[in-house]
């Protein structure tokens, strides 16, 4: 139930022509409080809940929770969310052992593309490919919670 | 997924003679934003996660969202939870076709006594037992949210 990941930025469009997979997100949070937060998204056709703990302190670290929902309750919980959807296409980038997880956001958010490797222990080496850009581990303000609240285009 | 509930004070203690069943419940909050509350819950040795949405005008109707989850998982998100946690016992009285759920607080919340009766359309009758108060149905300060931040011994 802890996850271990590193968060970066993309600095350009090349990760597409190396993605397996790519889906539509659509996310809106109950509480943006990074101590708890509550999440409601909607992943291609499938629901889901899921609850987000503090950080350590490197950030890299935070207790995860999640639960598929059906769709129709997710979006019904939708409605219930906070102003601030968040809408992206998430792209799956398998490369050597590990999987990248590249968001390309939109509406609010336009312009920003973070990606996510998810890791099994703190020291895990990972492939640095090109369109690889400065990491924001930890950075509270690329949480999607932050991101619905204060969009990227308000920075 | 809309509830239609009448909420009263109980003014004395026979209402435990009619009790059918009763538990013990332990629940905190994630969030206690009356418009998009979410509860975690244990009743028993089951877990529960719950979201209510804004009532209505008259406070009668409230939109409710609730999944069973395992009593572990709920133990743990209970650690994320605000300040604050409510733990009660919860009365059963059947009475003629409605069932009134009795909750006594304990803790910051000790004194208080509430009963709740859910019903089927806004002009259902049901009994009137003479354990039965005044009645407080959509009064904020007795969501059980606003007790764990509020509570009934600071009033």
């Amino acid at each position: 139930m802890v996850e271990i990941e590193r968060k970066f930025l993309v600095v350009d469009e090349t990760f597409k022509q190396q993605a397996v997979k790519q889906t539509r997100i659509v996310q809106g949070f109950l509480t943006t409080d990074p101590e708890r937060t509550v999440r409601i998204r909607i992943k291609g056709n499938t629901g889901f809940i899921t609850i987000k703990g503090k950080s350590d302190a490197e950030g890299l670290e935070r207790f995860e929770w999640e639960k598929e929902i059906a769709s129709t309750e997710a979006e019904a919980l939708l409605k219930l969310c906070l102003p601030g959807t968040i809408d992206k296409i998430r792209y799956e980038v398998p490369l050597e052992d590990v999987v990248f997880e590249i968001d390309e956001f939109f509406g609010a958010n336009e312009g920003l593309v973070v990606a996510e490797v998810e890791l099994t222990h703190k020291q895990q080496k990972h492939p640095v490919p090109n369109w690889l850009g400065k990491e924001v581990t930890g950075e509270v303000k690329y949480y999607n919670s932050q991101l619905s609240k204060k969009p990227f285009k308000t920075w």
